[in-house]
C-alpha cells in the first residue's frame, strides 16, 4: 500500500496543536528517536522506506506504509527526511501530584519556544527528573519540534498542564525554588533532593503570582561575578545548570 | 527615502552564507539584540519603525531608512518582526591563540545547530569566556538564527574559525578538557581555570584527531547514576553544566 494524499494530509496537519487534539495522535520522525518511543506509545501508523523496514522486525504499529524517499519527504516536517515518521497517541495519564514530596520536579511557567521545552524533557530524563509541570499557556508538548528535541525524553519523563498556583498549594511546607537575579548564589546554597524547581517565560520570567510562592529563591552566579554585561541565559540552560547542582550536591 | 526592492533583495539574500561572506555583514532582528550590538559593530544599515527611531537617538548608521511594519516585514527573517532590523559589518580582528594560557577557552568542534552555537555563545558571555575557537565545519556564526540566539553575546565573545589540532599544538602543556561517556566525574575532579574545553559535533562528538589530544577526559553524571536509559545531553545543555562547574570550582 502506498501512502495516500489522506495520508500526508492528515500527517501535516498534525504540524498544529488544533488537530493534534483532534486526533489525539502525534509526529516523531527519523529512526533513533521513532526506536526509542515505539515501545513506550502506542503506535497507529508507520511511513518508513524499505532500509528501515529490513532493519526492523520487532516493533508492534496499527498500520505500516512501505515509502520512498520521495513520498516520504512529502509527508515530513523536516528539512532532511529520514527513513521513517510515526504517529503515536498521546499517552492518557493521571500525574502524581504529591512527586514533589519524596523527589524533586521542575515546573515550566509560560515557556515558549519548542525546542527549549523539548531540550529541558530530554535533560530532566538525564538528571532523573521524572514529573515536569507546565502552566496551561506554556507551549505545546506534541509540537513536532518539542519531539523532535527531547530525543526520546518523552518516553520517560510525565509531562503534565496544570495550575502551577493549585499544585503548590496541594503541597504545603515543600520547598519550591525558582531563580531571580537577586537570589541566593546556588553554589553556596544546600539544596534537597525534593521539591520543586519553577522556571519561568523566556521574555517574562516567573509570573509574579508564582513568585510569591517561592520559598527559595537562587541564583546561577556569572563570571566573574557580578559583572554588568550578560544579562541573562536561556531558559533551558538555566534550567541545566540548575538541576546539574542539586545532582552535584547529592553526590557528595 | 522608502525601502526599496533591491534593499530587500540584499538583506534577504544575506540569509545565505555566500551572500554573508561576500559582502562581509550580517543582520541583527529586534530593538533588543540591535541595542547590544549598535556600540560594537559598524552599522552599514538600520531599516527601523518610526517608533524605534523615536526612542533612540544616539546611534551610528551608515544609512537609516524608516520603514512600515509591513516594508519590514518583507525584508525580516523572523515570523513576528519588531521594529528594527541593522546590517552590521562582519569584525575583523586577530584572535589571540595562546589565550588558552591564562584564561578558559571554548572550542567547538563541528557544531552544526545555529541555535546552539548562538546558545553557546551567550552562554560563555554569562561565564566569562572570552575566546572560542570553531573547526572550519562548524556552523557559520553569521548565520541569522545564530545571531538572533546570542542575545548580544557577540558583542563580547571572539569567535574564531581555525584548525584546532594547529592550536592545541601551538600551546603545549595547557590542560584540553572533553566530555567523554568515560570521562572522570567533573564533579569531582579538580578543574584549573585555564587551558581549552573541547565540545563536539552533535551526532558524532568530538572527533577522533582530536580527542587524542585531550588531557582530561571529563563525563558529567547522569542521576541516578549509571542508568542506561537517557543516553545524551544537547550539546549546548552539556557545554553549560561544564562551564558553570569550571566556574563554580572558581568561587569555592
Amino acid at each position: 500500500m502506498s501512502l495516500s494524499k489522506a495520508k500526508i494530509k492528515l500527517i501535516r496537519s498534525l504540524d498544529q496543536k488544533k488537530y493534534r487534539k483532534e486526533h489525539q495522535l502525534f509526529v516523531a520522525e527519523g529512526p533513533k528517536l521513532v526506536d526509542e518511543l515505539i515501545g513506550y506509545f502506542n503506535c497507529k501508523l508507520l511511513v518508513a522506506t524499505q532500509d528501515w523496514i529490513q532493519e526492523h522486525s520487532n516493533y508492534h504499529t496499527e498500520e505500516l506504509i512501505l515509502a520512498t524517499q520521495d513520498e516520504l519527504s512529502k509527508a515530513s516536517a523536516l528539512k532532511t527526511p529520514q527513513q521513517v515518521i510515526a504517529l503515536f497517541e498521546q499517552p492518557q495519564y493521571e500525574i502524581d501530584n504529591k512527586a514533589m514530596q519524596h523527589s524533586l520536579c521542575l515546573a515550566l511557567d509560560g515557556v515558549q519556544d519548542p525546542g527549549n521545552l523539548g531540550t529541558i524533557i530530554r535533560l530532566a530524563d538525564w538528571f532523573g527528573i521524572e514529573h515536569i509541570y507546565c502552566s496551561q499557556d506554556t507551549v505545546d508538548i506534541y509540537n513536532t519540534k518539542t519531539i523532535q528535541a527531547t530525543m526520546g525524553g518523552l518516553a520517560r519523563v510525565k509531562i503534565h498542564y496544570t495550575s502551577l498556583t493549585e499544585i503548590i498549594k496541594q503541597n504545603p511546607n515543600i520547598p519550591i525554588y525558582g531563580t531571580f537575579l537577586d537570589g541566593e548564589n546556588i553554589y553556596d546554597k544546600q539544596l534537597e533532593q525534593k521539591g520543586l524547581i519553577i522556571m519561568g517565560n523566556e521574555g517574562k520570567g516567573i509570573s509574579d503570582e508564582l513568585q510569591e510562592l517561592v520559598s527559595h529563591k537562587l541564583y546561577i552566579p556569572n563570571y566573574p561575578m557580578n559583572k554588568e554585561s550578560a544579562e541573562s541565559l536561556n531558559v533551558a540552560i538555566a534550567t541545566a545548570i540548575v538541576c546539574s547542582e542539586f545532582r552535584r550536591q547529592a553526590s557528595i
